[in-house]
């Protein structure tokens, strides 16, 4: 009716607040966008209570027994639970029921499911997992790669400014996208060796009109929109995705606490009570809707282990303009034009 | 009179806010610690002013005709300035004129003078700068090495350590400090197999009883008060210290123009303003008064570049009490201890 529909399988048991805000946020999702259809899917007695008596042709309920906690060991996991909501929204992924997973489950385990559903893209070496965060500036800024692989080569990084860039441009609107590489110092010496050759590879390849490259940014730049694409190993995303989370996390909690003291009158109370909730809300990164592991032939949304229903909401919205925009497409041209003048490095 | 005098040197050209915070700053800090003698570094035109007037026997002016810019290469700009306010105050450092040195400039120039002006302590490899976060616990938390040494090996993370840990102790007052290792999860495999190799040192130094290992923290545990004491490498705790600030500046400032709307009353603007202030003061670290260079025979406390004149008193505090509670004796006799049985790795 309305176009193209566009399939999701969505991990109802993963998250903190799984499976009621997860369902709530397919529920709200369903309502927003008529073209996605939704296989929720998880232990039946769990997730039916919470769909309230709600019976949509676009939603259906996939079985699955098992759940992968969140501090388990993703490898043994997948291991020993064939029948985990992860691993059939994977498998649901490689039978192409669906085109894209949404899950707010155990990160590791999202991502080894993913990579053993969907093979990479054409040409590209690692998949990156692209996180946004909000800035200062009206624009938020992608950090790509945010834990998937931890070293690094030169090509991965161009790889994953490719990919980020395409899928800034086209999930979130940025045109054309600058893109920076995350480093301790801007001026050029900085990170030793190894970074020095990311910066020449990043400089040629943006040359040949590939991506727009602008340099180096510190970790700091990144909350300051001085970029729109930022890129990293693994493990440096890691620890700055994590750095800012705990941080703002303490900031608010701050204020929270400043909020609850007893000797505020009604207004103040008030004005404090609606600063902190708008705080929460940006700090929550609920609006930017989950991670998409880049790379895959497919997509694979890694919502935040705290979505609450808006955020699972958004996470399905990223899920289906991933598909319905056609980043794979663009990702897959843009890494063949690479390929066709690189130099493995 | 008061016991013995501790003499310190301040750079009074270094910071956004030079030279009057700092000025400021260190007029605050005479006035609160009596045992404090300053020597305050820069030019006499510029900071002259700033003194209102205050002709005090504990306080002198030392000039120095030059300053290192914020953005300045610290390597260059030191060989080229060398009548800069911070290699003056290296140079006092060096001919023991001064037990410590405060600088809210180029953090790369300070770290670089403060290394030509004093020896590393017996046995120590590697200076680590000891940066102080606020947590969402009662007690804050040393982060180490926060951008000396960017490639560390096992044994620098245990000195880092062994010096952390006698500076929450003898300085910020923890007792029994926990002491973790900063990772991308806290699982044995985590990391990759250098940080296999690092936790392996730790766990062996640690069963010796010369700190108290705890194991990996992420990143945002950091801010939880997991650990009283967290060591990595030099980059990767760079990348920790300034997402943490990019982040929650991004928070407080987004809290700032809510506050700045014009829809609120005068109690909720009160309250919101007051909110405000101390989510800055939280947030700005100025309580913590600045980092100190661990490892080196001296002391050179770097103040962010950001320090108001509170900030500044901190670090003159910190200065102090690093002196007067003999910290390096402490740092040197556990190094010594730690070598007499160590294998060098």
């Amino acid at each position: 009716m309305l176009g193209e529909a566009v399939r999701i399988a969505v991990d109802a048991m993963g998250g903190d607040r799984a499976p009621q805000d997860v369902v709530s946020g397919c529920l709200a999702a369903l309502d927003a966008y008529p073209d996605v259809r939704i296989l929720l899917v998880g232990r039946p007695e769990a997730v039916e209570p919470c769909l309230a008596g709600r019976d949509d042709e676009r939603l259906r309920l996939v079985p699955a027994r098992e759940v992968v906690g969140m501090d388990e060991s993703p490898a043994q996991a997948l291991r020993k639970k064939k029948d985990s909501s992860i691993a059939v929204c994977a498998g649901l992924l490689r039978k192409g029921d669906v085109s894209a997973v949404v899950s707010a489950g155990n990160t590791g385990a999202v991502v080894a499911a993913a990579m053993f559903a969907a093979r990479l893209l054409p040409g590209v070496h690692r998949p990156g997992i692209a996180v946004t965060f909000p800035t200062t500036e009206e624009r938020p800024v992608v950090l790509c790669d945010a834990g998937a692989n931890i070293h690094c080569k030169p090509d991965h990084y161009a790889q994953y400014a490719i990919m980020a860039a395409a899928y800034a441009e086209d999930v979130l609107g940025v045109a054309r996208p600058r893109v920076a590489l995350l480093n301790i110092g801007t001026e050029e010496g900085k990170g030793g060796s190894g970074l020095r050759a990311v910066r020449e590879h990043l400089e040629a390849v943006s040359a040949r009109g590939l991506f727009r490259f602008v340099g180096a940014v510190e970790a700091n730049h990144v909350f300051e929109g001085e970029a729109d694409v930022v890129v990293c190993d693994g493990f440096t995303g890691n620890m700055v995705l994590k750095a800012a989370e705990g941080a703002s996390r303490a900031v608010v909690e701050y204020l929270a606490a400043f909020a609850a003291r007893g000797d505020h009158d009604d207004r103040a109370r008030q004005a404090l009570t609606e600063a902190l909730e708008r705080l929460q809300t940006f700090t929550h990164y609920a609006e930017y809707g989950g991670a998409p592991l880049l790379g895959i032939d497919g997509c694979a949304i890694i919502a935040h282990g705290r979505s609450d229903a808006r955020a699972l909401q958004n996470a399905v919205r990223v899920a289906r303009d991933f598909a319905l925009r056609r980043v794979n497409e663009h990702i897959a041209t843009r890494i063949g034009a690479a390929q066709d003048e690189a130099v493995e490095t």
